[in-house]
């Protein structure tokens, strides 16, 4: 192979879930697409981290000083919905269940991958509920061994700030099969249980 | 999102097998990634369409004027293996059984998708086998319709050249099972048995 394919596959090989086979079709396709469309998505990979940084209020993914949701003044400012990374801000605005701000934690405690509060966005969350007017933070970190965690340590830190902590329902999530369901997931669907 | 982010997510859903949501998680991972490696990736991709075009001779991938297989000395130039796309030469050079020169077809014959000869590189291939010292020419086109097909236009048009036509054996793949293996190759693999 000529070695700027040879490059371009390698490179390729290197993201998430792309093998060298995938990453050499890949190459092909870019040999065979029109130049201008290569060039394209090179100018997008090339000007994304110039471009693209944190917003300094929340920690999601903004082009200026603040994101987009930050930087809304029809959002409510009252409610922050913490969240682990900045794709569960995306889950979470496509679901249109929200209307308040967020706070991205940068990830979960994990004290076996060497991750406490310190390494997180934590500080800055109590800082900001500490500055006030903020009624309610909803902790929406992932539903595992580490979210719970977290959630739980973030509930024991905001205790005394004044504003309400909640967590979203646990539950049977929409469009499943009770039968295929795993046995924690009923069980807390059981414990969350509404009167109709 | 960011519009930066947005114009990364659209461009790589164009990629084969890339959809939105694999869009989204690599252009993610791309933000979390290093910036010197993003930028390697949009370096390959930018320069690619400059540094590689077809080798002049077999119309292989080439950075030069020939490709490196044209331009190896130490291979048979009196036999061409005539292939339907760039990478199936990556297969048989990596298969180690062939030590001749290649001639890309760019495609395979096929009326329904208005591929006919002239779309090919069959005159080039034609002009070669006459330019004389081609003993055999390999018609290792796929093993479906339209790669037949164009083996036999293939094979009438180099009637009377003085080189050998011939074409791999079909039978049943390395490592596979009989009791899998589909009517038309087991049908192929008796009619092509060979004396142990």
């Amino acid at each position: 192979m000529p070695p700027s394919l040879e490059q371009l596959t390698a490179e390729l090989a290197r993201l998430p879930g792309v093998g060298p086979k995938t990453a050499q079709r890949l190459a092909f396709h870019c040999l065979r697409a029109p130049r201008e469309s290569v060039e394209r998505l090179a100018a997008a990979l090339s000007s994304l981290h110039a471009a693209v940084g944190e917003c300094r209020q929340c920690f999601f993914i903004a082009e200026g000083e603040l994101c987009g949701v930050c930087a809304n003044r029809r959002r409510d400012p009252g409610v922050i919905c913490v969240v682990e990374e900045a794709p569960d801000v995306l889950a979470v605005e496509r679901s249109g269940g929200f209307d308040g701000l967020y706070h991205v934690l940068g990830g979960a405690i994990s004290p076996i991958e060497g991750v406490g509060p310190a390494q997180l966005h934590v500080a800055e969350l109590l800082a900001r509920v500490a500055g006030g007017g903020v009624r309610e933070v909803i902790l929406a970190t992932d539903p595992d061994v580490e979210g719970e965690a977290t959630a739980h340590y973030l509930a024991e830190q905001l205790q005394g700030s004044g504003a309400a902590v909640t967590r979203p329902a646990h539950g049977l999530p929409a469009g499943s099969n009770v039968q295929y369901a795993d046995e924690v997931t009923i069980a807390r669907a059981l414990a969350g249980r509404r009167a109709l």
